[in-house]
């Protein structure tokens, strides 16, 4: 199925769906979150296939995402690294992370779960906040075209 | 193409994905979080196939994120309004469209924002905090399996 592109939308939700394309690509930046950076390392962790895998990070880095540098060994491949822009999806990661724990695993299992790694402690739940620290719900807040 | 099931994955991300199914469905979501609850309306907004629609509004009741209801206005139509668990997802809609908001649209646009009704303020950016309330930023932290 060819999905409708979203690119000339005003939404933001929209808009980022459309350049982050699919799921692979979010597995893959998470990955590199994680420090993978080598396409071998890619493809073990996901399971996909070459063609795949070398198109998808043709578009991140397209996009902006991801980088393609020299790599870190003095091998002449490439490794794929991300952009600030691309860094600025952890907390999208995050959030899926967190609902996935909260809402799709059984009780008695021991998820993965993201780690301060200087109190060895889970982070915190991301909450969103008003600008004087109400806790907001979806019921308190609306989507509006501002400026 | 035939995605590769991250069903029995134990990352909490790619069951996510796994869940959620697609892009249709998280934009599904992010309309019934506006309140959208007809069938048509979620057309309208999304300009999909009826079945394509149909077929994503039945996975997402299936797996809990929807649940069909008799409509609000008596008529013999069914709504769908989100579960509990479905609203938990507000976070990953709002994560994406804060990312979008920084990264997509040039300067001078106006994109759409997400405000504090009470306030009419858009809402603080999401962070992610540890336990005593540092900021941290995606090297400061690591996937562990815990427990």
């Amino acid at each position: 199925m060819r999905r409708k592109s979203f690119e000339g939308a005003e939404c933001p939700i929209a808009k980022s769906l459309d350049m982050i394309g699919d799921w692979w690509s979010l597995l893959i930046i998470r990955d590199a979150l994680r420090g993978k950076r080598r396409f071998g390392e890619f493809q073990k962790s996901l399971g996909v296939s070459k063609n795949i895998l070398t198109q998808r990070l043709r578009t991140l880095v397209k996009h902006g995402i991801l980088q393609s540098v020299p790599a870190a060994d003095g091998s002449a491949y490439q490794d794929y690294v991300l952009t600030e822009k691309g860094r600025g999806l952890f907390t999208v990661i995050v959030a899926l992370g967190q609902w996935g724990n909260e809402n799709l695993f059984g009780p008695g299992r021991s998820p993965t779960m993201l780690v301060d790694i200087e109190s060895n402690q889970p982070v915190r739940k991301l909450e969103l906040l008003s600008q004087d620290g109400r806790r907001l719900e979806p019921g308190d807040t609306a989507f509006r075209r501002l400026g």
